[in-house]
C-alpha cells in the first residue's frame, strides 16, 4: 500500500509508482523536444528573456540534483561542482550564478555531456527513490512542474531562435489538414456574487496559487473562444496599431519606441500575412487563436472591440467545470501551434491553444507566503510589474495546467504563446 | 442664490461664489510657489519624468484656455497659437506636442511672458464666469484640482532641479524647530469583511476614483503612522540595500543597476546622513517620515520588518473617519517638509507628510469608465505597471486630497515626497 | 618704452598698452554676444558637446582668475572657491570638477552674478597689471586667445540651444542684402616638393601649431573657394546620402543610425531648403558656403565630387600669402553668417565664412612638445580620433586665426560652422 | 614553363603550381584551426566584432566562390543562393547581408555543411584552375591572402568566444617551456631624412599599402624588442590606470567607463596576474611582449616610458632589411602565444609575437587609389578612426605579413594580439 504525505498546500500524493512514472515519463519527454536539435541548435540564445535549450536541459537537471540528492540523499556528491554556477537560474540562496544573458556563450558543456549528465542524474533518483523522505518527495514533483514549465520554455526559446534564422527552418514537418473557418464569436454569461478562486484542492499546486479565497465579482459576459488571427487583421487593417486611443500610455510608447505593427513572428508581404513556426514560414490560419501578442496589444485590442481582459477571478470562476484536459496541449514534441476552437458546450479553448491575458497584475493572492527555503524564491519575488496568463497553450504539456494555474509574463513580452479572449460587464 | 450644477461623478458645487474664489486662491498659490524663481530657474528640467516651472505655470493655464475659454467661450482665439504645441503634455486628442524631454530646452517665452499670459487667462475667465455653461464649470473645477497636482510637481521638480546644483541652494529658508523624538509604532486593527471604497458622494472626485464598489478584505492590523527616517536607517545599518532576500527580483535589478544605498536626496559621510531639500542640505530628522523612496525599497523594507504594504482597499477603508484637513499639507509656499507625528487617535499621518506606497498596481476599479472627451486621458491611459499611493504629502495643496483619492507612480519613482506605512495580517 | 618679453613660442609681444586694450577688447566682445540673452537664454545646455553661455563666460573668467591672478598676484584669493569647481572644464590638474554633461543644471549663479564676476576679475587683473611677470602676461595673452575660442563656441552653442525651440527664435536681426550668384569654382595648382608648415614667428599660437618643419608634398590643385549650399544641394538630390559607395563605412554607418539627410539645422519642405540661424529661419542662400556639415559628409561630398579633401599640410602650404584679416569673420556680435565668395585673387574664403575640413587627422607635428603646467592639456591631449579644420569662420573673431592655425572636432560633430574645400592630385 | 601574369599592383606571380599549391596549403591550415571545433564552437560569436569561426569558414570561401568562380567561370551556379546573403560581410556592391551582430544567431548551416561546401568549392577551384584568366588569378591570389587574415580573425575570435566560459576552456594544450628571463631592453637609432615606405616590390600587397613614396624623418631612436608583460605589471603597480596625466582625454575617459585595469584576459588576484589564451588559464609570464593593449593603453605607457609610439614610416624604415620569416608568427593550429625575445641582430620582434600599434591614423598614402570593383571595398573605406598596427602576431599565419604591411583597428580594440615597441625622438 502506497504511504501517503503531504504536501506544504495540504495535497497528498502518493509514494510509489505514479510519480515515478510521471518522473520518467517527463524527464523523456525533454529528450524527445532536443531530439531534432544539433549542439549548436542547443547552445543558442536569441535574446536575455530566453535561454539555449542545453541550458533548459541542464538546470531542470540541476534542480533535481540540488534540491533531491544534495540535499536528501546521504553522500551525494555533484557530478561537476562548477555546473551549479553555469546552471543555478536565479536563486540567490544557491550562491553566484553566471549572467543570465551570458547563457548563450556556453559552447561546452556540449549537448552530448548534458544528456549524459541527465542520465546520470535519473539514474542517481531512480536509485534512491524508495529512500527518498517526504520533503525530497515534494522536491521532486516541485522538480517535474518545474521541468514542464521548462519544457514549454524550451520550444518558445527554439522558436526565438530559429526565428533569427533566414534560411526559414523547419524543425519539425507541418501537420497538413483542412483549414477550419472560425466559428462566430458568442459569449457565456455570469452573474455577479462571491466566488472562491485559488487552489484549495489536493493536487499539486504552486505556491502563488494559494490561499484559495472569496472574491467579489460583478455580472461579466466572457467570450466563448480565443480571439482569432482573422480578427487581428481585422484590427491591422482597421489602423489599431495607428490609433493611440486604443492604447494605454504605455503600450502606445511601447508600439512607437519598437515600431510594432503585427505580432511577433507575423511577416506582412504583397501576398498577405506569413507566421513563421517550428514547422516553417506558413500563411497566417484566419481561424487559429493569435499568438504571440504583447499585453499592451491584447489591451488595445480588447478596447478596440468595445470589450475589456478579464480579470484572473472572472477566468478562473468561468473555467470551473471545464476539463484541462480537453485543449489542444503539448503531448508529444513538436505539436505546437493553436488550433481553430471546435464545438465544446459553452467555453471552447480554455485549456491549451494560447495563454489568455488577463487584466490583472500579479500579486500576492490575501494571506500569501512563500514556500519555505530557496524554492520560496520560485514565484513571490516576481509578483511585480508582470499580469497574470491563464489557461496554457499549445506549448504547455498535457497534464501541467489548471483552473487555478497562474502564469505570468511582463505586459511587453510576447515570445510566449499569449493570445486573449474577450469580456464585457454586463450593466 | 447659487445654482447647484452636477458633476459627471453627480457630486454638486456650488456655482457661484465659492469655485469662484477657489480658481483665485488657487491661481494665487501657483504664483506664491513661482515667486522666489529666477527666469533661469524656472526654465530647467532635470529629467524627463520632471519638468520646468515654467512650463507648470503655462500647461495649468493651457489646461483653462483649451477645455473652457476655447472650448466654451464663444469666438474666444488663443493668445498664441504656437503656445498649445508647447504646452499640451499628453493629450493625443489636442494633437501633435512638443517631445516631454525637450521641455527644458524653451528659454523662451520667458517666465515673465507666462506670467502675463496666466493673467490674460484668468482675466479672460474671470470675465466670462458667470456665462460659463454647466460642463464648462465642470471642466474649470477639474482644472483647478489639476492645478493643485501640478502645484505639487512644481515643488517635486524644482527639488530635483536644485538638487544638481552642487551649490547647495535654499529656497526658502528653514523653519527652526525642536525636533521631536519619534513616538513609538503602535498599530490600529481591523476586522474583516465587506468594505465599500471608490468615491461616490457629492464632492469633486477623479473618475479614476469611481464607481464606489464593495471589497472583501481580511482582518488586518496598520500601522499607527509611518516609516520615520530613523527606522530607514536602521534599515540600512542592517544590510537592507545589500541583503536580496528582503527584495522583489525587479527591485533587487534596479538596485544594483542603479548603485541604490539610501532614499534620494541623502547623503551619508563621516557625519551622519544629510538630506537635500528645498530648505537646503541638513542633518536627517530620525523622527520624520521617510521621504524618497521607491515602491522597491518600500516592499523591500516592510519585508525586512516582517510586515508587508497596505493595499489601497485597506488603507481607504482604515481612512474612513480621518480628517484630510488634519495633516501636514501645503497651505503655503515654501512649507514642504514631512514632520514628526504628534498625538492623534488611532492613526496618524494619513493625510500629509508623505504619499503612501501601497501594495496595489493602479488598476481600472470594476465598471470604471473614463470621463467622455480628451479629458478622457486624465487617468485611464495610465493603468498599467503604476503603483497607486495614499494620502498625500507636504506638498499637496491642503484641501486637495481625500480617502478615496488615487495617485499613482512607477515602482521605480521617487522624487515625490513617497513614502509608506508598514500592514501585517491577523491570523 | 614697453618691455619685451618672449613668449615659450618664441614669440615676442609689448608688455604695455597694446595687450592692455585686447584684453579689453576681447572682454567686452564677449559681453557684446551675451547682451541680447536672458537669464534662461544663458543657462541652457542643448548637449553634452555644447556648454550653456553663462558657463563660457564665467569659465573664461574662471582661466584668467586661476591661471593669472591665482598664481602670480600674491594675496589673492578668490572669489568663490566653489566656483572653481563648477568653471573648470577638463583640466585634470586643477582637480574635481562639474561634469561636462550637467553644465546646463545650474540656474544659480545667474548671469547677472556671473557678469558681475567678469568685472571684478577684469578690474584685478588691469589693477595688477603693470605688476605682472612675464609669465603671467604669458598666461594672459593665452587666456585672451582661449576666450576667442569659446567666443565662437557661444556663438555655435546658442545657435544649438534655439535651434530646439519651436518658435523660431530671431537673436539678432537679418542683415538684408542682394544675395549674390556664386561664382563658378576654379583651383589654383601647387607644384610638389618640400614646404615646410607649422608656427615658426613671433606671434602667439597654441602649442600644437609647433614646431615648425618641413613636409614632402606632391603636385595638386586646390580649389579656390569653398563648397557652396547649392553644390551640396545637387549632392543631395543626386542621392547622395543614400548611396554606400560615397562614404568611409564609418561615415555610412553614422548617416543610417542618425538618419541624415541634410547639412544641420536644415529643414527640407515643398517649399525648398531653409535653415535655421541666429537670425531666424530663412530660404538656404545656394551661394553661401555650406556649413553644419561633418567630417563624414565632407569627405563623401569630396568623393562624389571626383575629388577629396585637402590635406592640413596642403592647405597651410596654399594659405600663404593669404591674409587672415580679409575673410568674413566676426567683428561685432550677430555677424554669424557665411558669405558668398567675392572676387579676390588666387584663393577665396581661406579665411573666415566655414571652417574646411582637411584630410588630416589631429596628431603631434614631429617634436611636438605640450606646454609646460596644466594648460599642457590645452591641446596634446586630444590629439587622436579628430580631424584638424584650417581658416576660421564666420564666427571666428577677427585676428584670432591664421595660417598655421589648427582647429580639431571629431568627424560627426557639426554644430560649428564647418565646411570644406576641394582638392585633387595633379597626375 | 609557367605564364606570367601581373596583378594590379605590378608584381608578377607564377601561374602554375606554386599559387595552386599555396592555394591548398592555406585551405588545409584553416580546416586544421577548426579540428578541434564542436558545432557549437563555431557557431558562438561573442561580441560584434568577432565572428563566428563557421562565418569565416564559410565567408572565406564564399569570396572565392563570387569573385573567382562566379564572375570568371562560365557556367558556374552558386552551391546556395542564400549563402551569399549570410556570408557577404561588408561588401555593399554585393548586395543585403545579414547583420554582423546577427552572425551568431546561425545554427544552420551546421560546421560539417560548411566543411562540406569548402570542400566543393576547393574542388571546383582546382577543376578550373587552368582555364582561370589573369584577373582570376589575382582575385584568387587576393582570397589567399584574404583568407589568412580570416585565419588569424578566426583565433582570437575563438579566443573572445571561449574566455566567457568560465570553465577556462584549453583548446590546445599548452607547450610547456623554460620561461626565459626579459632581456634589457635597448635601441636602435636611426638618422633622419628622406626614407621611401609603401610597398614597389614584385610580390603582393594591399592596395593600401601603395603608392610607395618617399617620407621626410627625424632622427629617432626605436626599442630593439617590444613592451613585456612584466614591464606592464609596473605600469599597473605604478599607478597607470588611475593617472589622467598618462593619457588622452579620449582614452582616459575609456578606461573610465570601462573600468579598465589591466590588458584583456588578464585576472588579478591574491596569487599574482593570470592570463587565458586558448592553452588555457595560466600566470602571466613576465618576460613575453604583452598582449591584447588597445591603442589608448600602449599611448599612455609609451607617455608614462618617457617615450612615445614610432610613426608608421619610422617603424617600416626600420624594419627594412629585418626578415618577416623570422619571427613566432602561426606555422599550424595551436601555436598561438607571445614569446620572449631571443637574441637577434640590431631589432627583435620585428615580425610576430604581437602587432604593434603605431602613432599613425590609418589613412590613404598620398596617390592613393583603391583596387577596382567590389574589392575596392577592402581597405579604403576603413580609412577613419582607425590606427595603423605593424609586424604581425603569434596568430599572423607565416608568410602573411611583410615589412610594407598595414594592419588597422580602432583605437579601444584590444581583442587582437597588440602590443607596442616604444620609441623616442632623438635631438
Amino acid at each position: 500500500m502506497a504511504t501517503q504525505v503531504t504536501t506544504s498546500q495540504g495535497s497528498s500524493l502518493s509514494q510509489g509508482s505514479s510519480l515515478r512514472d510521471r518522473f520518467e515519463a517527463v524527464r523523456a519527454l525533454s529528450r524527445g523536444i532536443a531530439a531534432p536539435l544539433s549542439d549548436a541548435d542547443a547552445t543558442l540564445q536569441p535574446c536575455p528573456d530566453a535561454s539555449p535549450a542545453k541550458w533548459h536541459l541542464a538546470h531542470t537537471t540541476w534542480f533535481f540534483e540540488t534540491f533531491v540528492l544534495r540535499d536528501h540523499v546521504e553522500g551525494y556528491r555533484r557530478q561537476d561542482e562548477r555546473w551549479a554556477y553555469l546552471f543555478n537560474s536565479y536563486y540567490d540562496g544557491e550562491g553566484a550564478r553566471h549572467p543570465r544573458a551570458k547563457r548563450g556563450m556556453l559552447s561546452r558543456p556540449s549537448l552530448a555531456e548534458i544528456l549524459d549528465y541527465r542520465e546520470r542524474i535519473e539514474e542517481a533518483v531512480l536509485g534512491a527513490f524508495t529512500l527518498l523522505p517526504a520533503p525530497a518527495l515534494h522536491l521532486l514533483e516541485l522538480g517535474l512542474h518545474h521541468e514542464q514549465q521548462h519544457q514549454e520554455l524550451m520550444l518558445t526559446d527554439l522558436l526565438a531562435t530559429f526565428s533569427e534564422n533566414p534560411l526559414g527552418i523547419a524543425l519539425w514537418p507541418r501537420e497538413e489538414e483542412r483549414p477550419d473557418a472560425a466559428e462566430a464569436m458568442g459569449g457565456a454569461r455570469f452573474g455577479g456574487g462571491t466566488a472562491e478562486i485559488g487552489n484549495g484542492g489536493d493536487g499539486f499546486a504552486f505556491d502563488c496559487e494559494t490561499p484559495r479565497h472569496p472574491v467579489l465579482l460583478r455580472p461579466f459576459e466572457l467570450a466563448d473562444r480565443a480571439v482569432t488571427s482573422g480578427e487581428w487583421i481585422r484590427f491591422i487593417e482597421a489602423g489599431g496599431y495607428e490609433t493611440p486611443g486604443h492604447w494605454t500610455a504605455d503600450g502606445w510608447d511601447w508600439v512607437k519606441r519598437n515600431a510594432i505593427r503585427a505580432p511577433l513572428y507575423w511577416d506582412a508581404g504583397a501576398d498577405g500575412y506569413f507566421r513563421y513556426g517550428l514547422d516553417g514560414l506558413h500563411p497566417v490560419d484566419p481561424a487559429e487563436p493569435v499568438a504571440h501578442v504583447s499585453w499592451y496589444e491584447a489591451d488595445a485590442f480588447a478596447r478596440w472591440a468595445g470589450a475589456r481582459l478579464p480579470t484572473e477571478a472572472e477566468w478562473e470562476a468561468a473555467a470551473t467545470g471545464c476539463d484541462p484536459l480537453a485543449g489542444n496541449q503539448l503531448d508529444r514534441p513538436g505539436a505546437v501551434r493553436p488550433r481553430p476552437a471546435h464545438g465544446e458546450t459553452r467555453l471552447k479553448q480554455m485549456f491549451g491553444d494560447v495563454w489568455e491575458w488577463t487584466a490583472s497584475p500579479f500579486t500576492p493572492y490575501p494571506g500569501f507566503r512563500a514556500a519555505e527555503g530557496t524554492v520560496g524564491e520560485y514565484n513571490g519575488k516576481f509578483m511585480v510589474n508582470q499580469f497574470v496568463l491563464r489557461g496554457g497553450s499549445c506549448a504547455t504539456p498535457r497534464g501541467h495546467v489548471r483552473a487555478s494555474y497562474r502564469n505570468f509574463f511582463y505586459p511587453h513580452q510576447r515570445w510566449q504563446f499569449c493570445g486573449l479572449r474577450l469580456a464585457r460587464d454586463i450593466r
